[in-house]
């Protein structure tokens, strides 16, 4: 069963090797089916060489696999909390990208500094609150789940206009319309962390953000009824 | 028509992306034709891996596609702005490199530090002024090209002995005599932003320029009718 | 003798290379026979490019060489202190890694910052404390094992539990069960000493350690009778 | 004429480039001949990705080409102070490495922090002094190589004990017996100049030298009549 998206979710979490942002096994891909009742999720711990479309686990809304001898990657409880808050998240990505996830465990938030962060994210990536010790322990993964979903409603958040957040001294999560699309939403934070970094600490962390209306501009030149960016 | 032109700025396109330049689609190459009445860009959004060179696009000088089905980088007006006051310039290139644009989000010029920087630029590279609200909001790529322009004269500087610049908040554009040249400033540019960030961090910000005398040598040995740095 | 495990100690070299950990000659691996009477270990200062399963050097207990014609790596007797102390240690691995060695020189532990540390070391890496004039001296390799060993011993650590440490003003050893596990050993640790290095430095040094709770968590959830990560 | 060593200069050239040195045309290596009498040099300005053996250019010690159509690397009568005042110099390399000419400009030097250090130089690797003016104005290269001369003999510093110096706001030359060994040097220079920028940084510049009694033994492993490191 969903075979094109199983195929798609093994293109996409080979896609984030490609782009560099996956060391050893870490990280994972997922995608919710049209009809809204099933994911599609990279296996857990599984070498990336060796992955193929039919080692993708398919599971229900609850978690429990329908599909697949493999276990599914134990963030899965993550992916489904975000699934059913947001009906427009339809693919997650979690990474251990390195700039993106030295800033989450700085506990810091990536500031909007320029136009390469603009033109794709709304607004500065939040970084989470850290879970408490009871979080931690019961559910751990779909806590981390609702962590997310409250720091993007405490912040009145549109998920799909700042598509990405760090959670706090672990790393990002990122998403999308599509597998393809949160794969990008993926480089681009890890590129908007690296730059972030190099400005703040080139001017002592004295960096100020840069304006409401470069961010407008940007933004809206790329999204929405007035976007004039790339081709039709 | 400009076969030849679109060829070369597809090359110069790709040659970006082999230089480790180029995140996604980001980034832009320009060349004006022999006769001052055309502008060959690569198009809008595409990806580099599926680019030729007969999908560059042909423009007249208002920016009016004249050939080709897509739509022309968005940053087309600014690079207008500078053919148009700059007869040397023939080319013109766009990125979001990653260390030239982080000293660009913290406003800050690249020093001349050492040989490196004036073998190519003959001084400090400028960082420019933040647009204002106005000239973001209306004709924000030409304004763009504008405040490059502006501050190129403010400074006195003729754009061929320093043919780069920081767009505050926003990135590098560099130019040459071919869009080859332009590529190579881009280059040169990225490793110098790197250069210049280095040896601040280490020195906390409190390194020297290099005198004036290096400079001349430096440039001089390179460039102009006392030159005798590579080939006749 | 030994072909298998000289046949997995020379991939398990070739995979440093690979995983970006080594320069010129710089590293070695080593593994411990079944029987603990042998160890397998690349010979010294030879050419990775030019490695052959048949070059790796068998010697004794007390390091003398039983096979091969080349000279075993100098740090021989540093692996020997290792697996004499702690029978659980198959494989041993040294590099010059640059985030870790860096480290290693500042003198510094790398805290637990966050779970990518957490998922593989229980607990932050200690650095040793320098090695004597006398122990530099006389028996230097064999006194940098014995370092290592009382470090481990003076913090409580399980070998097993932070399989990994930085020897002042030198750079990391990794161990694990198996050679390829040594290696991802040493993976993860230049990725975290990466990852440490910037977030201190994004914090003037300010960033406080992740909770032991998200060290249990993470940590147990990939080992132990409780682990739920991966495959059965 | 010089066959053999202009195809070894090539090839050391090329390796430079493998190494990740070089950005551009950036860079050179030259040896000179078993009698003295020839120095076989880099053509200034070309590109490395179509050099060939018999491009590179056959000087005397004067520095009049005496075989090939190409002129000499720029650099050639930097190279020949070498080769005059040290004959143990059999080969030189200089680039512009990231990392080392950054701490060029930076006016520091190297200092010794650790083992990866102390196995290739014996001691902190010098930054000259600035040249004047004058120096600078008249016979510029010349005086480079005079300065290098300059700052070994003050230090006192054998030129095969530490192959290496950082010329004052430009970079790094490198030497040895071969121009295998000098390339070498250059390899282990930058990641000298890396770590040692990385420890530096992490420590608020607060960090300590490493012990003269570990520089003796480190050197001395892999230097002269005691060496123990790699194969007889």
């Amino acid at each position: 069963m969903l075979e094109q998206l199983k195929a798609e979710i093994c293109r996409a979490n080979l896609l984030l090797k490609e782009y560099g942002l996956i060391t050893l096994t870490w990280g994972n891909v997922s995608a919710i089916s049209e009809d809204y009742r099933y994911v599609v999720i990279k296996p857990s711990g599984v070498c990336y060489d060796a992955m193929t479309a039919d080692m993708m686990v398919v599971t229900d809304m609850d978690g429990c696999a329908v599909e697949g001898n493999l276990r599914p990657s134990s963030d899965l409880a993550t992916h489904l909390e975000l699934y059913k808050n947001y009906p427009a998240i339809k693919a997650v990505v979690h990474t251990h990208s390195t700039w993106a996830t030295a800033t989450a465990q700085a506990e810091s938030d990536i500031p909007f500094f320029g136009t390469t962060h603009a033109d794709h994210f709304y607004g500065r990536v939040p970084c989470s609150r850290p879970l408490t010790p009871e979080e931690i322990e019961h559910g751990y993964e779909r806590n981390t789940g609702r962590v997310i979903v409250e720091t993007l409603n405490e912040l009145h958040i549109d998920p799909m206009a700042i598509p990405a957040i760090l959670v706090c001294k672990h790393g990002p999560f990122t998403w999308g319309a599509t597998p393809e699309k949160a794969v990008e939403n993926a480089v681009v934070l890890e590129e908007c962390a690296r730059m972030s970094f190099l400005c703040r600490t080139l001017t002592g962390d004295k960096v100020h953000p840069a304006s409401q209306e470069l961010q407008d501009k940007h933004y809206f030149r790329k999204h929405g009824d007035g976007a004039y960016y790339g081709q039709k």
